[in-house]
């Protein structure tokens, strides 16, 4: 098994409208480093998991939504709240759409929100 | 599968008085960088993996039994050696029983005790 | 010359309303890891710079009035931009106020808001 | 299950000939910064992974034949492209030789290559 | 007193033909991870050091002659050695030339080679 | 003004007696990652601050005497307390003593104790 993961990251901001969340129900923000990591059993035929481009690519594509946006209203997040995980799923699920051709590539997405802790969301029904 | 990492740290000192060891054999200690990670299949009613106060807390838990302290003379510890493998298995069953009424959230403990060397143990039996 | 260092972070939302500052001018958001170092030519009498509980401290009360907030509606910034070197300022600055009985320790507070850029900002007129 | 992680570096010339890679068509080189992980369901008798100077010997044999090589005209390296997956490839095969007396402890490659990628090789066959 | 730090990295191959250098003699290369520190006594009109896009686009532009390149045989290394001081002096002097209008923004190039050893250079004559 | 920084590391273990350390009274330990940086006006003959290998040697010579070892009873910290200040200071001291040929070259100790704390010493009285 190999695996390739690149980074980048978007400044966000947001509130969790919830008591649950403490002070976090404010509006706030957050910068999100993010991590999106490829697996294949085998290597292409370029001796590679994916060409780090495109993989960089991959990511910015499915970062560019969220950069410099307030998520609280975002469309795409109508309804749900803008939690660290529900973010990384969302990456997580941009990431699979643009490798819908090549479905034998596993695809994780881990998001540092801060230097104390951090998210990863492993995409389901990818080998 | 999602998962959550949130990290503290503990000093300690010990020695590991076993031939095999080498100079560690003699009193000396370390700075011990812990990561808990717990996974969960699903996200709970407030998508998140767990609150991440609550996550802290459970870490904190673990760790105050070890906060400055010889392990040599630790009741914890009498009768086995503190290498770094077994004080993450100590962390992770004291994490475990902090969650033992959610018994489908798996736990990690990763330990970083010097720039060139880290371990890690999975709690057994859980999801 | 010794100097201590110690870290703590925040989370705010912001925007930066000129045209300079590109898609920046959107509200948005970041994690600032902020690092607060104070220098002193000589240790005192317990042999620390300060003692690091109370410099966390310092930290920590120059930081509460930014967590969790919107700079863009906070008392503290009505008239000025809160760039990342604006922020640094303006923790330097309390901290010096919580320092203004130990006028001979300096102080420097950097800041990292993203992973590929971090500002920082000394504090003048002390030792 | 415990896993022991040592790191080690090395620095190698090479050149991908493809024009797939681009610029990286041209001799150039990079420091890989490599993560060897060890696995094991159980503590051995002396209630670790492995003992660390072992682990680190054991990484340090797998990387000797790489320092301050030119991968393009090293013997192990004819007929086949020195991508970094195929490096970290290369050095688990080496530290699987050298652990294979102990086929039950899993191996994995982890290689740094800039700031903004990595890969990984889990070497398979192996429990 | 304020500081912008912003970094890159580039990839080169390279040799030391000295015997002074050991092994280092050999074919081999480096990461080269560079930061690039601008300090200045005070804001600018936008409160910045220096637009944080200005300022990557500097950097980059410093790199660009050295990114794939094998400095062995560099029209702008002939006759010296390409020791990682030097290749910061090489940095700092482009960036200082970048900055030709600005001569109130010190500059300081930081490489971080390997993981265990990093280099600045302080670009002189520049407040 | 050229600076090299070479890295390093020692597991101590240690108390500090004096109620102003709070639990730190208790004997417990540290790993100390030490940074050593060598500063210089201009590099030497082979176009270097120092060879790597040289500082790194020197920088390990000055922490043998402390490897795993209980400072509490080190005859070099008799009557002192090893609080991390004089813990740099001590292998400032060291690292002069071995650079006492090269007055010209400056040094830093730094020390990471923990994830959330650091300090640093300029040797004095060199240039």
């Amino acid at each position: 098994m190999f695996r390739l993961t690149v980074n980048d990251y978007v400044m966000i901001a947001h509130s969790l409208p919830h008591e649950f969340f403490g002070p976090a129900q404010q509006m706030h923000g957050a910068t999100l480093s993010v991590e999106a990591t490829f697996s294949r059993p085998e290597l292409d035929e370029h001796s590679v998991v994916l060409d780090i481009g495109h993989a960089t690519r991959l990511l910015n594509d499915a970062l560019t939504p969220l950069r410099y946006e307030n998520l609280d209203v975002h469309p795409d997040f109508v309804g749900r709240l803008s939690t660290t995980e529900v973010n990384a799923q969302y990456v997580g699920q941009k990431l699979a759409s643009g490798l819908a051709d090549l479905p034998e590539i596993g695809i994780i997405v881990t998001i540092h929100e801060n230097p104390r802790a951090h998210v990863s969301y492993t995409v389901p029904d990818r080998t």
